[in-house]
């Protein structure tokens, strides 16, 4: 079960016990445009002890310069190399991880956010925002040409998903040998104003069903996305805690990568999927309402 | 283990067994442009012996009068209501198996052909080949409304398949109560010259991954498809036989639908995958190297 985080000693438990803190964004906080209550003030909180805080979030459209914007916006501090988007770490697995040959290609489909995080790691693609690749018009398997250096597909979130692109990677990962299958996120939907949308992991489907195979997910809860922030970063994952609002991505996530987590209930989890009567069989470290609730540690 | 078709007798009693013979096409009647050595004459000897036929194909992007100029091309004789592709059973499913009130619509993800067969069959439809839905622009659900009269969504091949209409259809699927989930067929590929495409079941999987529901598949090997042909024609299943090339659609097909299966070896299946050491767990009745070897019947 779950320890339920009450009394100021918990909370300075939990200060003294980890050095760097990793934070789920979207339901942790802020939600939506309003950012939760005491949510500054607890990163205020842990800046000051030298805790190291870095962003995790899964969201693979958005660069990590654009993905700041958000946090500027808000008035929540945050510096670009603390936050670790699955565009960017999809990257770092490509340049620090696997270790791309640097004459090698990545097939993408995505958008400018994710080409963005390649280029600054270096990695040469095609696709992507590509005019070419971005038409609803027949394609033609006689006028393509397999570029032989292709030696990944990569698909994110790509709001300009068309045939012509499922089928130039269908064909790099059934005919050029060994070619790698990666995946952003598995994320089935993702939430915008007004309901949901199909997310990344929906467009990594069309392959995986025709391919028959499944991606290599980058994104949480695959543990891969840590091992892509400690290409970049040097830690102690003993000494490392997760904070999410979200059993089957956050928490997971924490669970598979061997770090200690937190659930907030500011999110998507209700109290009563932790301890109702058929609780998630995901079950976090530390529980607290709110990541503000820190505040009573100042 | 299936009854090797040798002895001129062994087909006679085949032609006395079966008054109506489903055959799929590719593989079976023909590959490609070229036809089967002798496959125009067993339709002949058919014909003669005043056998039904009918031409059942999981092609869901041609129209059955589309279709029909395929076998005029190879000089293969066929009538229009002979032939059942998958687009056209679609349409029949929902005009006469489940009889889709005519006030109701259906979403299309799916070709000119697929709204050729429903059009004839009376269904009102939405999306398809409408240009407002072939596009590769941002799709906003601000701008979006829901018309609450489409009570399925049916996705067919569509290789203008873009987020727009995967949009659409997740609104049809997740926002209008009870909104059915159709898959002309769940081909994860199908040949064209020089290769494989991505096939019908490829398109459906954005929405099985993100709505977290399977569809309604019609075509082969699903039994739907037999209730479609039942809807149209009259005749004894035990009296029936199911002519192909593929176990895993056209031999499952008949056995699904509780019909007499024959499989030729003139298309994908290898004599190795029915008599080798590790025979596929799906056995025909009956199995001969073509079609063509009912000649020895004439």
């Amino acid at each position: 079960m779950a320890a339920r985080l009450t009394a100021v000693e918990d909370y300075k438990d939990l200060l003294d016990k980890y050095d760097t803190w990793l934070f789920d964004c979207d339901g942790v906080l802020w939600n939506g445009d309003n950012v939760v209550d005491g949510a500054v003030e607890a990163l205020d909180l842990l800046r000051s002890r030298k805790k190291r805080i870095i962003f995790v979030t899964n969201n693979a459209s958005k660069s990590r310069r654009t993905y700041k914007k958000t946090f500027d916006k808000l008035h929540v501090e945050a510096q670009v190399d603390e936050i670790f988007g699955s565009a960017y770490a999809a990257a770092v697995y490509l340049s620090s991880v696997i270790k791309l040959p640097r004459h090698k290609k990545v097939y993408v489909i995505g958008m400018a956010g994710l080409e963005e995080e390649l280029r600054d790691e270096g990695i040469n693609f095609l696709g992507g925002t590509d005019p070419s690749d971005n038409t609803v018009a027949p394609f033609s398997l006689s006028s393509f040409t397999l570029d032989p250096d292709v030696a990944a597909v990569l698909c994110g979130l790509d709001t300009s998903i068309n045939y012509t692109k499922l089928c130039k990677a269908f064909q790099y990962l059934t005919r050029n040998p060994g070619c790698l299958f990666l995946a952003t996120n598995e994320d089935s939907t993702f939430p915008i104003d007004g309901g949901l949308l199909p997310g990344a992991g929906a467009l990594s489907a069309p392959l995986r069903f025709s391919v028959g195979r499944d991606p290599l997910s980058i994104g949480k809860p695959a543990s891969t996305m840590l091992d892509c922030i400690k290409a970049k970063h040097n830690f102690d994952p003993k000494r490392t805690i997760m904070v999410g609002d979200r059993l089957n991505t956050d928490i997971l996530f924490g669970k598979n990568s061997s770090l200690s987590t937190l659930l907030v209930l500011t999110g998507i989890t209700q109290e009563s999927e932790i301890s109702g009567p058929d609780p998630s069989p995901i079950i976090p470290d530390y529980v607290t309402q709110s990541i503000g609730d820190f505040r009573v540690a100042l």
